[in-house]
């Protein structure tokens, strides 16, 4: 039970000398990765680069106790800090006290609501994201990411929470780009483009081994930063106009109380909620696909309460919504790390690196973290998904496109309420469409078939349709309509046999609807039958009085219930009266 | 096409003489039961009582030509008349001119969106409101109306949108009671429950055919109108305290005009909205009961743009939110209406009374018209659908209290949109993880059944699962969690067959779903087949890689999949290998 809640009592227990070496392995590596990544994304959420630092520190310990993935790599990822920005703009000026009080507010809420949901168990509400809403969705905000970035780059003042205001800022200061600025910005991301693709096989071919190199590969960023600021050092690139990370604070995080402020805490609820649950999302699935390539298993309800934790420890050390990352889990994977251990390690590397190193920060170009931005969400960015979708399902491809539109034209909060909203009405306007199927038997056989794609023996007074769906509030109208549509068609109809096999449930709606389709056919002198009925269902309907006012009866069998039906008729069938039934439907 | 947006085109070509009779007859006896009753629902949504019978006009007129049900009365009703007061409370105080443009607004706007729902074809929406919701919703909104019209029976003046509000105002202001408005009050409300339950007995008592005696019975509100009126001339109440109508302007409707501020809008829409669905749903409900019992169709898009009509037109002739109302109806219905031109000769009998009859009205006691909303109100609540739906599904009875406990607690717009959500929650968790079954095949048949209801052979290399359910977004993540666990859960297997008989649907995110179970099992070296793939969707599947990637075969039956896996084994199965597969899942 308490090892439920705290999985470092179960991994905990068996932990030795060989996976210690591994973890802190891997947590140099990470941190070297982090540093730089930290200080960019916390540039993207608005924030003074230390806050980036910050959140990379208590968040991880906290995971490390609580979380299920035993190689997750937490702390600022681009996406949340992306909301974050546009959550805290929208009720402060950045660079003021009341836009940090705002994200670490952000963090708090976050932090409680995903215990919450944890402690209820309600991971499912992750489930709301489809697939194509969520690829849409980050496809969207990479493109907003790396514009925002441009500014950066051209060294020019520009803003904007959406696309249009993005290139229409960059459009009008375009005339005011600051030519060191760019001659630092475009190397840079250039740099880092080629670091990614093409520093590997350099490597290699040097003669490193494949996984040196590829380790190896993830300090690029770490060399582009440090090249950078030798270059404003040696050129004295501060007087002219490049704008620079500055004094960054030496020592540890502080202590800090989110705001209770309940004015503040009403108009962020929801981004709160959004970062929550995009924040899960994402983290989750990171978290599933590493774990499936050890065959070892996450439990989604307690990365809940893991990140739940993370983002609770963030807003209390002064840091920003946190949650796990791709890029950095993949090399903490890759790295050997084997616990959550090693993300304690990590957390003391970046302790160490915000008590030592910042100094050394100070001519950092932020031209050289906006390349690093860049370069990682460009990745993010999936260009072939909308022809995937198109080909497969018309449906989904539109709750992507609509994802990506709304998310470009008006941000991301809108965008991810929008994609949900989309495809659950594309969801909701499906299943009260349900399938069905008028059926006949197949010759010889006990099996009964769509009379439209197969051909099978009907009889002209027994009517059998098979329902391919439960029974629920959403498709009890549709049901009513349906059959007494197809019994309106035809005249004659003397029983109705609903096939059951498919329904697993039917809710408190749908029985009423059984209850009025009855009721008209019994007034019409037709009968209705159910066959196939699921156990369960069965169960529950004897509860109940439908079965004993039913105008028909219930058969365990299709084939049964069409056999003794068939023969109850006024005068006996034509010789041969095989047929089939077409255009039915 | 134009016979399908103007019913009228089609019912109008064969009207004749005959009809027209029948349609008058019904048309008188529904003028007389809706006088007071316009009146009264006037006085419910916070309006001059003139302004029910301007709802009572043009309406029915608009629905007479765009309506399809022949037999639906629309006007002012219960549930929508509280709504608006709800609505247009929150904007403006009652008896301003505010307040009034604020419920004509509301018509308007209800008219607009029910009309453009309408030319999308989006009746579906409605399916959001289940059985047990909307019995919720109508039965504390009648518990609410009951209680808000008491203070018109002591006399007194108290306020409140939600139940313990109002409750609290009749407790504070209880000793104001006026004693001659009391004694209006009470014998008026016991005879309008006498009249509702003991008048046809006692008029086929003296005589009268029971037809005659049932449609005699509706007129008892007029019989209290005029009475009370009596009592009020010769008794001299109009200078003890009795509150009276009063001057009812003479004439027919004004022409109005919505307000057109945006900021008005944007404080009505959310309730408009909800008015809409509610005034449908119950619509819809009324006219589908009707039209069943004399075989006729109704269709609900096109009710959405008759409803959609009525209430623009009541927006612009000084009306309120209008609806088809059940009661009116069904007298209508009983009084032998053919066509909905009954409905265009009631508007004449109400714009008559609103030329001559309304002088008469100055005298009528506020108390009467509230006995009249009190007894029609009271029969909305239902005491007994608690109970079953306990019995019945937990879920339904969960929404159900839901919506009964908030619509009480913080009245009715939170009370619908909390049984939506409630409703939808409930719906999304079931649908997030759905049913499936181990199975294995029943001796000596081809058919295969659940292992743990049936005894059935299996082979400890072979693992079936059938899957009960549409493969979508909302249990994608359920399916790939417990495919991977009933594997781990069994070293042995060696093959995995989904038995997709009831899957009627797979989405892209299903499909992901199955890419990375297909995926994983591959790095296990176990196969993954799919046995009675639907047609459709095989054809789908088929547009992407899946099928070529698929790390295993795609069979037409599970019994052929299955005869042939059970033999792929390194060894020969032992003899006699039958076993009854139990507990496992």
């Amino acid at each position: 039970m308490l090892a439920r809640y705290f999985p470092i009592l179960e991994w905990g227990r068996t932990y030795n000398r060989g996976v210690l070496t591994n973890d802190l392995m891997a947590a140099v590596i990470v941190t070297i990765m982090l540093i730089p990544q930290s200080l960019a994304y916390a540039l993207l959420a608005g924030l003074p680069p230390v806050v980036g630092l910050y959140a990379s520190i208590l968040p991880l310990v906290a995971y490390a106790i609580f979380g299920t993935s035993r190689t997750l790599a937490v702390g600022p990822v681009a996406v949340v800090s992306l909301m974050t920005a546009s959550a805290a703009g929208a009720v402060a000026a950045q660079g003021t006290a009341e836009y940090l009080e705002a994200a670490i507010t952000l963090a708090a809420l976050s932090g409680i609501m995903l215990a919450i949901l944890g402690i209820l168990r309600a991971g499912f509400l992750a489930n709301l994201l489809s697939h194509p809403v969520i690829s849409g969705f980050i496809t969207a905000s990479g493109i907003l990411i790396a514009t925002s970035q441009l500014k950066h780059i051209l060294g020019v003042k520009a803003g904007g929470d959406n696309w249009p205001d993005m290139l229409g800022g960059l459009a009008s200061t375009i005339g005011d780009t600051n030519m060191w600025t760019l001659a630092i910005g475009v190397p840079a991301t250039l740099f880092l483009f080629w670091v990614r693709k093409g520093a590997k096989p350099a490597l290699q071919a040097v003669g490193m081994s494949a996984r040196g190199a590829d380790i190896a590969a993830k300090a690029g960023p770490v060399v582009a930063v440090v090249l950078t600021i030798l270059a404003v050092v040696s050129l004295g690139l501060a007087d002219k106009g490049v704008k620079l990370v500055g004094a960054v604070p030496q020592g540890l995080p502080p202590f800090a109380v989110p705001s209770t402020d309940l004015s503040l805490i009403q108009q962020l609820w929801v981004p709160a909620l959004l970062i929550s649950i995009i924040g899960f999302v994402e983290s989750v699935s990171v978290a599933q696909t590493l774990a499936a390539k050890r065959r070892q298993r996450i439990s989604p309800d307690q990365e809940l309460i893991g990140l739940g934790a993370s983002n609770i420890a963030s807003a209390f050390s002064g840091g920003y919504p946190v949650t796990g990352g791709f890029a950095r889990s993949v090399v903490n994977f890759d790295a050997g790390a084997e616990t959550p251990a090693a993300g304690a390690y990590t957390a003391v590397g970046i302790a160490l690196a915000s008590l030592f190193l910042t100094p050394l920060l100070f001519n950092l170009p932020v031209a050289t973290l906006a390349a690093t931005i860049i370069v990682a969400v460009l990745s993010l960015v999936d260009l072939k998904t909308p022809g995937q979708l198109w080909r497969y399902s018309k449906a989904d491809f539109a709750a992507h496109i609509a994802t990506i539109g709304i998310t470009l034209l008006a941000g991301v909060e809108l965008g991810v309420i929008a994609g949900v909203a989309v495809g659950l009405l594309l969801y909701l306007w499906r299943a009260s469409r349900p399938h069905a199927a008028i059926v006949g038997r197949v010759p010889e056989t006990e099996h009964f078939r769509n009379v439209e794609r197969h051909k099978v023996f009907t009889v002209p007074h027994v009517l059998s349709i098979r329902i391919d769906e439960s029974l629920t509030y959403l498709n009890a109208r549709w049901l009513e309509e349906y059959v007494l549509e197809q019994v309106a068609e035809r005249p004659a109809v003397r029983h109705v046999i609903l096939m059951c096999s498919a329904v697993n449930e039917i809710d408190a709606s749908g029985l009423e609807s059984l209850e009025a389709i009855n009721h008209r056919l019994g007034d019409a002198g037709i009968g209705l039958h159910l066959s196939e009925v699921k156990g369960p269902v069965t169960d529950r309907l004897g509860r109940t009085h439908f079965l004993d006012e039913l105008n028909g009866r219930l058969f365990l069998s299709q084939n049964r219930a069409f056999a003794e039906l068939s023969q109850d008729t006024g005068e006996p069938p034509p010789p041969n009266d095989h047929y089939l039934a077409r255009g039915m439907i």
